[in-house]
């Protein structure tokens, strides 16, 4: 396994391997790897000849008051667990060569990018956007993989990838839980134990609307879904909606394939999670 | 030599050449193909294994009040000049197919779109920037040849490919011009002969800047520009601006190194020019 900290000979490297004919999978990261990244590694390494882990913080991602700092950079343990799960390059670039004083360019995704983490988090999705179209850029990348956790930046990077003509292959991966149902998250450290216990009934509120999305109206289904992370102590809700899956634009009776997206505060941590919702064939969702 | 049509198809050909170890140049064009485009292909079949015209008159970077619909599309002599000249692909897509009703993602660099052409053409350089880098995605393109005629396009296309990884490299190439000074544009099939006539006078006012430049002050040299144009019966000045030649920030006394750029209406025409300037050595330039 190598480790490659300039963006210029990550490119040069990558580009040789796509004339010698193998085929790239990218695994973009901020580090701080979890059973959900090694999730999205393992499926890189079956599908792909190369394998290439990129590690970094995205400065342009953080809104000024966010924790870009004290962002979790366990860098040693991280190249450890790439290691081990079979990568062959470590992408770790600094945040002046990825982003420079002079850079000027943006990608912007008009409405996806303005609604649900994005009406919080300004700016944060086209840092996402311009950091992703990078990393394909350096990585020649033929798939990429993505998780679900993170479905309005899944939507906006297959909307990217589509719209640029980028030919990279965007490959979403299903959310990796705990056992009890919490979302794997880089973000969970920041939990108190007590902090962490109060965090399930995010999960389990989610599944529990997915069952009732099948019979029940959506105003129901969401209401109860607000109700209940009302109750968790010291939460506070940024949103809580039901989007269609496709376009994540608002959903209504008609909708058959839904997604319940949340944005949580637990204390000082924000959390997000979602679930898929289908509603059952034959009725009507009234 | 191939016509394509479809994006897909064009990038499947274009990967193809490049893991067979081929070099690709683009030469990005709207069409009404002349002998500045002519010099751009000719400097691509010289570098590159692969020469790859694009011809569309991209949609995104007109404004609704603008000439798109009467944009000259002589396909058929464009496909003769590109055989003549040794094109391998003529890559020609419908406006549908690079920009479909739901397309949603633009690439915006700032400051260097709102100055110029950008302050008189609103959206102009995103719908330049975003087309380009797509068409650097569907080509594969090592290299991409663009005039210096349209030098605040050059200068947003090399900033947003050195902003965004893209590999391919931007390649400027000189003005081509008639004997007689006018920069040759597919515009000037607008011009009547009189009109022709009278906008010989901007490529002259130029010339003579450039000279002025070396001794006199920033002052003069533009105003003196500035007067010339107003001279010419029926003209109407956009803008003509003195920048620095790396950045287009505004010249100022210490500017070694400068561009003079123009962009004036000769009846009903809008016509663009610019010169680069250099002072004399040993001189303050005041």
């Amino acid at each position: 396994m190598k480790i490659i900290k300039i963006a210029s000979q990550m490119q040069k490297i990558a580009l040789k391997h796509i004339k010698d004919g193998d085929e790239i999978g990218l695994v973009p990261t901020m580090g701080a790897l979890h059973e959900g990244h090694i999730s999205l590694i393992a499926k890189s390494v079956k599908n792909d000849d190369i394998t290439i882990v990129s590690i970094f913080v995205n400065p342009v991602q953080f809104c000024p008051n966010e924790d870009y700092l004290k962002y979790p950079r366990p860098a040693k343990k991280d190249k450890e667990i790439c290691k081990k799960n079979h990568v062959d390059y470590v992408f770790m670039p600094s945040a002046n060569d990825m982003f420079p004083s002079d850079h000027k360019t943006f990608i912007e995704i008009k409405t996806l990018q303005d609604i649900l983490c994005g009406a919080f988090r300004i700016n944060h999705f086209r840092g996402v956007a311009t950091v992703v179209a990078k990393l394909f850029n350096i990585s020649c990348a033929d798939r990429a993989y993505f998780g679900v956790k993170d479905f309005q930046q899944l939507k906006i990077v297959e909307k990217m990838g589509k719209d640029l003509n980028f030919r990279t292959k965007i490959i979403p991966c299903s959310v990796v839980r705990e056992r009890n149902g919490l979302a794997l998250s880089s973000r969970n450290s920041y939990l108190s134990a007590e902090e962490k216990k109060r965090s399930l009934n995010i999960s389990k509120s989610l599944k529990e609307a997915a069952e009732d999305f099948k019979s029940r109206d959506l105003n129901f289904v969401k209401k109860t879904v607000i109700n209940k992370l009302k109750k968790i102590p010291g939460s506070e809700i940024d949103y809580a909606e039901i989007v269609n899956f496709d376009d994540l634009s608002p959903a209504n009776k008609n909708t058959k394939k839904a997604v319940f997206a949340v944005a949580v505060w637990i204390g000082k941590t924000r959390l997000i999670d979602n679930i898929m919702m289908i509603k059952d064939k034959g009725r009507s969702g009234q």
